[in-house]
């Protein structure tokens, strides 16, 4: 057998990497930089091609990271499942290994992606989830924040959520859910009540912006902290206004969560 | 006023420090050196002393760590805990800070400690807490451990659950409570289900010996192995035997949970 074709489901701790996209090799790690690395190694060859389903900034986590191989001949799906998760580092971990064709691409092929976005207001912050949840301080008005999430929803040109970087065809982007969960949460094992409440910023859409999440997560907190207003809010996002209202939010609080195909 | 004494709790994420006590500068960092530097920071003095209850190992994490400060002046527990939390680094935060006196001093007003190790034996392991929950490979007999357990408990001669490190009296120490115990657990936000099944080694005795929890669970795991048995357990245990039944189980799993005084 020939060429393959693999769809791969990977989640990432990004902490410790520059991103999911391969840099020049004198920046520092990727994550896409050590896919490529073990998958190198199952199939012997330099010349095993990844594409992913986009790219995820430094500090970013994925749960749900969709990324499509070429590989040089069919090695079966379990087998390639556990040969990657042995060579991956600790905080890289392959989900879910199934077969696909050349018609398949990670991004064209992708008809939505959610996004969440996890912090708390509570201090001081856990010392275990300081790379994992963002931390904001002081009080927030959950219900004015709870209201600026749905100014979002719908298309919209989003040049006031936006950092330079990859060129963009257009800026419009449509969003079909966006909301904002206020959760209490126990945590696991030794975390047990090392966090008691936690937001999630949840947005799914038809594509994103380079820190277009973080920055829509930032404009929402100062909505939170009384420092915009709704209708400014409303403005930026129906590109009234000119530049961001918002700063752009941490990365640590950020998982590309899920990608939608079909 | 003059020399005040503090009782401070706190809750650090040991992964990326040489363990509690403050060794030769040139080693690298450690919890209680980071605390010293705050302390002389917010009382303008390199004069403040510190005791732990005990050193942690490097990578051990603390939910219920204690110590005593010793300061030159008094300043409002309030104040001084959230002074602390400002200037301590993320991995490394204090939760409760009491006045107190010369008389109590964390090792000796003791009565008892509690430590906890978590693991699971899920693949692939979680990239969200390879530093935080140890990852055990196969099946395990878990009925077999469980009975592991309770043969720590009473006072024993833990010769064979002892590394060779700060010189000790004797070897004796007494152990009130030890389980093992199955929990499921959904995690915390975007870590729902990351982890469905995880066990809790949990063991409260008067004092503890350099490594000997660690020993403990080592030793635990090979009876759920299959490669101790019960009998031999039971010998080492009660220093019938000679030498180590089991590995130094791994640091990350490993959180000194709570210290008991009166």
């Amino acid at each position: 057998m020939g060429i393959q074709f693999y769809k791969i489901k990977t989640t990432y701790k990004g902490s410790h990497y520059l991103g999911w996209q391969v840099q020049s090799k004198y920046q520092g790690r990727t994550i896409q930089g050590e896919i490529n690395k073990a998958l190198s190694k199952v199939f012997k060859s330099l010349e095993v091609k990844t594409v992913g389903s986009g790219r995820t900034d430094a500090g970013v986590h994925a749960i749900g990271q969709v990324f499509r191989v070429e590989a040089p001949f069919f090695i079966d799906n379990v087998a390639l499942c556990r040969a990657l998760n042995s060579l991956l580092p600790k905080d890289i971990k392959i989900r879910e290994v199934a077969l696909t064709d050349s018609s398949f691409h990670p991004v064209h092929s992708a008809k939505s992606k959610e996004y969440r976005y996890f912090f708390t207001n509570e201090w001081p912050p856990s010392p275990f989830y300081f790379d994992s949840i963002s931390y904001f301080k002081g009080p927030l008005d959950v219900g004015k924040m709870k209201k600026a999430t749905e100014l979002f929803l719908g298309s919209h040109d989003f040049e006031n959520f936006f950092c330079e970087g990859t060129p963009v065809k257009h800026k419009r982007r449509e969003i079909f859910e966006c909301e904002l969960v206020e959760k209490v949460e126990m945590g696991i094992g030794p975390f047990e009540g090392e966090i008691d409440k936690l937001f999630l910023f949840r947005v799914r859409g038809s594509g994103f912006l380079k820190q277009m999440v973080r920055l829509m997560v930032g404009a929402v907190l100062e909505v939170g902290k009384g420092q915009l207003s709704l209708n400014s809010l409303e403005a930026a996002i129906n590109n009234h206004s000119k530049g961001k209202v918002g700063p752009v939010a941490p990365p640590q609080g950020l998982y590309l969560y899920k990608v939608f195909y079909n």
